[in-house]
């Protein structure tokens, strides 16, 4: 099998996992159960859950508990998501070749869909606490970093400086803080979860930790990079929506080419370190490279 | 000390507790920790937190690890009226007397700072898990009730049917439906946590969550009394707001008597069952009892 068909059966496997853990539609708040429900299942390349589970297999992981833990992170990624394209945030109507959720259900609804997926992240990984044999103060410890990494210190903090941003110039610093907050810590809580969750040392979480704020950064950039190169019937939504929202980026601080060296060396590294914690993991080194060639 | 002067006290312990685990407003992302400060240090009756904490102490808990819980507890609550006092949803300006959180920090700032609230609760309850000589699997437990009780199927399923209703006439078992959701669950969540945390039997944790329903029940129709006959100023927010947004409540549906002695009814019959579970806790059941009294 190759990588492509490999990374193909994985996602619908996550996704098949997704579906598992979230509530099917039904009785009174059977408007709401759907709009998570369509804002979840929109497709997408699953690259939170994924970096959890292969980092927990990579460390010797081998059972069920990384699923509740996965699954919360695609539900925190897919709310942070719908409460961005709102019309007091992105003001964006569609997503992945799809209509956002409050233009399908209204913009109430919308926020309360968000609320409701960020609140069930924790609700599904808080049901790791009955799963038998499994060791409680792993399960405890990656509710931590879970929390910690989409909050105010991490992703929620990366969101908020970046709207307040909008529109201004911002040095390379606050750039900096910005990405590896707003998509670096989900992506750093994946790869640490998945550390945690195995087993793994204090040491070893922590080199993992480093390797996930490479993988992030590299991938935020490629982000900036596809919103002006990219065509928005590949990437599913509109393109230059950082130029609509006069948004410094990576791109428009250094241009291009810089922007592409950087990707690339950033993503080298991090296979290089991932090479140092243990040999020869195929397909995490080609997820991990498959970054710098995306085109979504 | 009378009742009155012993709920000022606790009052003010809680909320130095609340300040104790919210984070300090500093760095780039000072705007939203301000905002999350702003929503969560506005007053008010602090109602959930103690009503874990009471129910924790009554039931035989004498540790710490009830505050991070209670603390939670109100940030959920918090966040909940920061999003509910939106634009798109109830569009409310005055809160407590004070001006709503969008309205002074922006509605971009008002739907992060709520999502920060929500996302920092579970962060701050996770901290439990480094608290020295507690049962893990009771805090394991807890943060479940909490999530759940907070979820789709408890507070945010009844806002959202709630919002579904505005305008539309609703039958008494959709309206009792969003009475035990939106406000109970909270109100059971409290209780429970209380007691599970205090290391209460799983028979005295659902005779617990039965005495919730009632006081949550009781807590919402005085809501809707207050909504008719209280008075702006003392309330801290406009009346009448039930009208303007058309909602049913119990109040337009059985009317005005009957809303009173219904909320006397629950409130006798919340204190009698409590009595069977533990004799005598003077503080609890006049906190219990001030609820049918109360003007705000």
């Amino acid at each position: 099998m190759n990588f492509r068909e490999e990374q193909a059966r994985k996602v619908a496997e996550i996704e098949k996992a997704l579906a598992r853990f979230l509530p099917k539609p039904r009785g009174y708040q059977k408007t709401v159960l759907e709009a998570m429900e369509y804002s979840l299942m929109a497709g997408g390349k699953r690259l939170r859950p994924m970096l959890a589970w292969e980092t927990y297999r990579m460390l010797g992981g081998t059972g069920n508990v990384i699923w509740p833990f996965a699954a919360a992170l695609e539900m925190i990624h897919t709310y942070s998501l719908v409460h961005d394209d709102l019309p007091a945030m992105d003001d964006d109507e569609y997503r992945r070749g799809r209509k956002t959720t409050h233009v399908v259900y209204g913009e109430a609804m919308g926020i309360l869909a968000g609320d409701a997926l960020l609140n069930y992240a924790f609700e599904t990984a808080a049901s790791a606490f009955d799963m038998e044999g499994e060791d409680v103060r792993a399960i405890g410890r990656a509710m931590q970093v879970l929390a910690a990494k989409a909050g105010v210190f991490g992703m929620i903090g990366g969101q908020a400086v970046d709207v307040e941003s909008s529109g201004k110039i911002i040095d390379e610093e606050k750039l900096d803080f910005i990405y590896r907050l707003k998509t670096g810590a989900l992506i750093e809580c994946a790869m640490m979860m998945g550390a945690i969750l195995a087993g793994a040392s204090g040491e070893e979480v922590s080199a993992v930790e480093t390797i996930a704020t490479k993988v992030g950064a590299a991938f935020q950039i490629q982000d900036d990079i596809l919103d002006v190169t990219g065509a928005a019937e590949v990437l599913g939504k509109p393109t230059h929506s950082d130029e609509k929202n006069e948004k410094t980026t990576y791109v428009t601080y250094k241009g291009l080419d810089a922007a592409r060296s950087e990707v690339e060396r950033l993503s080298r590294e991090a296979v290089e370190r991932l090479r140092e914690l243990k040999p020869a993991d195929p397909f995490l080194e080609e997820l991990i490279l498959s970054l710098i060639k995306r085109e979504k």
